[in-house]
């Protein structure tokens, strides 16, 4: 089979917050996500090193991947995100370029 | 040290097939890969979006990483399971370009 | 919001050293990072196929992901990292390159 090009945005936020990112992913028009659980110490964290062997058992936030063959789309979906949540929720987007096999699946 | 691109596949999907996927793996040559947990959506999901918070409890799902450095490996194995699974199990696979360290490791 | 160039590193190595992998990456001067448990199989595993199912529930391992917007400090964690410790541990690093919004978050 071929591979076709396509976008992934990824959200590394507060898990609490998951509900509404997945509409906002949903109403975006992708198709489908993945959801993982996540620790770690962000740029607001106020965690000092000596603490940051306890994050692993702390995952307390998700990391959500979309994949999409539309960088408006994938673009629709980081603005939105982060116009919504990043000001009151800590949280980044981001976007990696990967190649996928079936785009009709997308 | 240099670093040296490689290609990472990804293969998402559900976690009952995992130990088949790793197989393909193995026959294909590469020298290891990473599996998390993962929940979310796909596109033959049938949740609907009221639903999804609950998917971040339901990691019924799989994300398996392998990093080879051969361009060839890495579609064998996306059409392989593929091919095999993705008939009968939700799954997508898709490809990355990375730059490794250590490129006797892969 | 535009997006801007950065890199990830990507770690994936034992649990148990994840505190001395995040103060490398706190020195030199990241602002964060985000962690998930893994598992998987290695190039030093010794794990046969058929054992291959059974690493689903051994997240022995970590993956850690670190975003910064300087391709130098990107190189000196993946480097500083497999010297401190991958001799003595299980271990890879490599590095993606990515689209970010928002560059003064990293």
């Amino acid at each position: 089979m071929t591979l076709h090009k396509a976008e992934k945005v990824i959200i590394i936020t507060e898990k609490m917050i998951t509900k509404g990112v997945c509409a906002i992913i949903d109403e975006a028009g992708a198709t489908g996500y993945t959801i993982v659980a996540a620790g770690g110490k962000g740029s607001r964290g106020i965690r000092s090193t000596s603490e940051s062997a306890s994050v692993i058992d702390d995952f307390a936030n998700v990391k959500i991947e979309v994949i999409v063959n539309n960088k408006q789309m994938a673009e629709h979906i980081m603005n939105k995100v982060a116009e919504k949540y990043f000001q009151s929720y800590s949280g980044i987007t981001y976007m990696e370029y990967v190649d996928i096999l079936r785009p009709e699946k997308f």
